[in-house]
């Protein structure tokens, strides 16, 4: 039986868990938090909840870091040093330089490869969880230098175990690309939702746009510090396009406002 | 048998027209375009296609104006001459002021309101009309000066024959809530599917946070340039919350940027 350990049973790792078990695996998973890797396990996420790493590593063909990304970085030794030679270490964190330059220094830097599974919802926790959460999104990995290839292949097979479609993206690829489509679109609606609002005037749209604005603070904030300068970027090309949309309404210039709501429009129905 | 004419069958008056003959209404629907009206009628939402505005308004019990706000204000006199004289008018466009003030301006100004009812979705037209669109919904009421007592419970009553909440409100204070909460969403979710994007790497959240960038380009010229000083001070108020984010990302303070983050998720969970 192919057995995984999942170190953070919140909403990644637990579907991870729950898609991996309806695959056949056998799961074990361990939280920073003993309830909730206790919860996975009643929630049928995981098989079991061992009360420490080394036990959770026992026997385990994979182990998969889905916990914030500093915590990967500060993992990752103590993870290649005790998991068995055989196993595949990959992460799920939201931004993957820092992580994929930490695997690159490991001894089994061969055996590592950086993941990032797009999908994610605003809420968090194992009670979240389901094994369907990643049914045709893409699994980007991400390999370091040093990553073999017979390890891309494993993290390729992995992702579509659990429905996903893999991608291959050096790190740096990855993390400017998610400023535009992740990390901007957070910042977006936390703005958004933090303007006053009437909230009987709210109709589905501005739910939609404020939806991502409940998601974890602490958790986002790592996120946007450990990818700022691709965030940066994003949002100044973000607040150059609203200056764009600034002057045409103060100059009442019906032409370029509609051009601008066009060229919305072509993006979303490429 | 109470009888509605609804000029404009598309999404919003296809929808009113469909909810009313659900409720026992007797539907007269027009269009400009006569392919939408006729399509009304096979799809259930009207009666009836009049082949002119005469023989629509014919024994009205309401008039329901569902076009956009310009095309209401240029009918507003026409209505009011021709529709019978028990007839409550009320219209349903994004921006109120230009359209109360035209309804004050009428002989009838006593039986005229402004309406708006939140709803809506970026899709248009008669096929993505539903009886359900207004469910739960607020329904803005916005007399003019001259509008009566009597014209404000009619409107309210037909607000909730459409399964709505009516809340009457200033038509000022309508187009300054409704430029945070429908036009600064709009404005900001354009300009986000504008930036080039790597398809591969879109999830949920920036499905949810495009959606509306889908809408009708000429529409949104015309709410926006209607509106333009409330949208103007509301995009001035989400720049100047961006500036901050952009500051305390550069400076790499973790705690601002958590706060703001913060700030948005109390935002949507009031």
């Amino acid at each position: 039986m192919t057995v995984a350990a999942v170190v953070g049973t919140g909403l990644i790792g637990g579907s991870l868990g729950a898609a991996l078990r309806r695959a056949g695996w056998y799961v074990r998973g361990t939280d920073a938090n003993p309830l909730a890797a206790a919860d996975a396990v009643d929630l049928g996420l995981t098989d079991e909840a061992p009360v420490d790493l080394p036990s959770c590593f026992r026997d385990a063909d994979v182990v998969v870091l889905a916990v914030p990304v500093a915590r990967i970085v500060d993992l990752l030794p103590a993870v290649d040093a005790h998991a068995p030679a055989r196993a595949l270490i990959i992460d799920t964190g939201s931004v993957k330089q820092p992580v994929v330059a930490a695997m690159e220094a490991l001894p089994g830097a061969d055996r590592a490869v950086g993941g990032h599974p797009l999908a994610g919802s605003h809420q968090g926790g194992p009670a979240a969880a389901n094994a369907d959460l990643f049914r045709g999104q893409t699994f980007v990995l991400c390999p370091s230098t040093r990553t073999s290839t017979e390890t891309q292949e494993r993290a390729a097979s992995l992702a579509q175990t659990v429905g996903s479609v893999p991608h291959i993206l050096s790190a740096p690829e990855h993390d400017r690309s998610v400023a535009v489509t992740s990390h901007l679109p957070q910042v977006l609606s936390s703005l958004l939702a933090s303007l006053p609002a009437d909230r009987r005037l709210v109709g589905p749209g501005y739910r939609d746009m404020t939806r991502l604005a409940g998601s974890d603070a602490a958790l986002w904030r790592d996120i946007l510090l450990y990818n700022r300068q691709e965030v940066l970027a994003a949002v100044h090309a973000f607040r150059a396009s609203l200056d764009g949309m600034t002057q045409a309404l103060a100059a009442d210039n019906g032409e370029v406002v509609e051009q601008i709501i066009a060229r919305g429009r072509a993006g979303v129905t490429v």
